[in-house]
């Protein structure tokens, strides 16, 4: 039975106020909140056991290596990859994606070479790809969504070309909550011999993930939208993938000898990590992880499925509130604009006087932004501890703007 | 009057035991402990005021957003640089040194051109000008030390040529301990016209810098060493230098706008920074180095100014242990080898039993073990909270290693 409240009680940040009223954090889809045995690990780590990893064999740089090296097995537990040395720590998905732009695409992309991008991608995922496009004359071609929010994975496939190299896609919009049908895409992609990004960083949050079984070239998360600290974070590479990549950043631990004239590099995964790691942060995301399996992937995506539903509901129940993206397989991430002149910065502002937490704004998702013909949003999103009667908050507040912006 | 009896109080990994015996720690020059309030304050952001920056207009952001680029002055104030939005933040020096590689020089070396670099150089500050040699034909052109350690300033500038278009050096050797005289290289090289990057990764702990002075096109430094969280960090770059740069990782934050067709970019130093940052690691960075200003850092240096002295002394007179490295400007890192079998790794091995913590290893400096023809040495680097008690505690260590494996 999945107890939302004893969730809840689990993260201190839920118990406090804002502006005079309970938090009602619904801002998910930027970060999470981060439960009590996250927080304790990285004070246990500072205060008792903290030391650089790697090369140390004191005590303390033991212990520490250990716990950090651990966390490689626990990520790789999380997202169903059977080899941990296919898991190459970041500081989230925007490391990640930059890294296989880096390491893999720019060495092999020709002018006039493809990406394949869906139209709802963050610009964590677009980005990356400009500067192909800017630096080597790189082509992005984009798949559009129906008007609905979904996105056909044919259209995705259908998009690859000859001069094809790369379909990169979320597995989640952070705006629409849309969740894409990536199998269909990896399969069709890989049958045309073309490589697959997964953008996990929303999808990785809401329901069971397994890259061995999805079999995705790249699948990049972020770990403080999976309830860990800030900068934490890894990208699952397929070995063959990584046997292609270059370096990415340079300095101490991805090295195996440096000389004046010549430098042997580090077996993958340590090629790609460079320097002092974040050892604080992905101890703490081993331990966020092990939360969330503790509770049980199945379980949080069935509490988020009733959400969905449940907000859905409500939300389309308001007539003067344009509810963004209705895709038919899609999540609890709720983007919407209220008919009149409320802007969304406006909505977002009376709803924090609520204890109400979303985001407003184009949610770093630009493209999306330019198909919908809108220049922002007020979004909500869920997590794993979030109730109905958040929901019912919500709602009351967004009454409350409509009465005074109508 | 410097008390580092209360400092030491102030940092909770001190009062632990390891082995039995009370932690000595000195393996600084890898990573320094943080103090209570580093921690604190890392707690309290995760526990009670947590959320994503920039974008936000809920309370939870707006706090997280204050408190996280209020670190930007704060770092601009202990690097001495009057000017915030020279600070890009990093992860550490190796993300800013590749920052330096990748966005100013990359787009800028043409096949032939030089990098000066010294050959104490820490691997995060020789890799990613391996990568310029590999990939576009740069050339590196390295300055040795002298028998003491020493490396003349002069010889660095006399090494410029016409094809040079960086110097690369350290304000610190990591291996040594030698203090290099940056002021007179940059001085040299800016008549030459020749920009000049400095790794303060271990200078800026031990002595007051002063950016603005100094007069550096680049100067990165590294947060874990400074007292503060793992993965926080910054590089002070002059304006004229980020005028010239290109971005480096893209994503969310560093643009204004992005198109499917186009993107613009967001002004310095906000067009270096992509995605969710270390928010928390940020934020105690600068909590560290508000309590270093606190302790003041000509104290500090003072501190360590009589721990050199007295640590010196005492180990150049084991008359069966070498120690590497005795520049006329020296800090408190002292690397060393044993007459005998004693590898430094046994070394290490026997000090942590008597809860000693040093380091042995390369310590990321390939270069520099190739020129004074060794593998390895043992490294006892010392902070502000260590004390001349704990140099005798070194000191009867290693005198037990030495009947040991004597």
């Amino acid at each position: 039975m999945y107890d939302v409240h004893k969730i809840r009680a689990d993260f201190p940040i839920l118990s406090r106020q804002v502006n005079g009223k309970p938090l009602v954090y619904l801002d998910n889809g930027a970060s999470a909140q981060k439960p009590q045995v996250v927080i304790d690990a990285v004070t246990q780590a500072y205060a008792m056991e903290y030391a650089n990893v790697h090369r140390g064999l004191h005590t303390l740089s033991t212990i520490a290596t250990e716990k950090y090296e651990a966390v490689r097995g626990t990520i790789a537990r999380f997202l169903g990859a059977a080899d941990p040395d296919e898991i190459v720590f970041t500081t989230g998905a925007t490391e990640g994606i930059n890294l296989v732009s880096y390491a893999w695409a720019a060495p092999r992309f020709e002018p006039g070479d493809e990406i394949v991008l869906s139209v709802m991608e963050h610009h964590a995922n677009v980005v990356p790809w400009h500067f192909l496009r800017e630096r080597q004359g790189a082509v992005l071609k984009w798949v559009d969504v129906d008007g609905n929010g979904n996105l056909d994975p044919q259209a995705v496939i259908d998009a690859i070309g000859p001069r094809t190299k790369l379909v990169a896609v979320t597995q989640m919009s952070n705006v629409l909550g849309t969740v894409v049908d990536v199998a269909a895409i990896v399969k069709g992609a890989h049958e045309k011999g073309v490589a697959v990004l997964v953008d996990g960083s929303q999808g990785a949050v809401h329901q069971p993930v397994n890259v061995d079984a999805l079999g995705a070239d790249f699948y990049a998360i972020t770990g403080h939208k999976l309830y860990g600290p800030s900068a934490s974070g890894a990208i699952h590479i397929r070995k063959e993938r990584m046997a292609e990549m270059r370096p990415f950043m340079g300095g101490g631990d991805m090295i195996r000898e440096v000389h004046k004239d010549g430098i042997l590099y580090a077996d993958p995964p340590m090629r790609f990590e460079a320097g002092t790691p974040g050892i604080v942060q992905q101890i703490g995301l081993g331990v966020a992880l092990d939360y969330m399996m503790g509770v049980g992937m199945e379980a949080i995506a069935a509490h988020e499925k009733a959400i969905t539903a449940y907000a859905m509901d409500r939300l389309t129940g308001l007539n003067w509130l344009q509810v963004q993206g209705k895709a038919d397989h899609r999540g609890a991430i709720f983007s919407f604009t209220l008919e009149g002149p409320a802007h969304p910065h406006d909505i977002s502002t009376v709803l924090d006087k609520k204890g109400v937490a979303v985001r407003a704004g184009h949610h770093c998702a630009g493209p999306l932004m330019d198909h919908l013909g809108i220049t922002a949003t007020c979004r909500a999103s869920f997590a794993m501890y979030n109730t109905t009667e958040e929901v019912d908050t919500l709602i009351e507040a967004l009454e409350l703007c409509h009465d005074l912006f109508a």
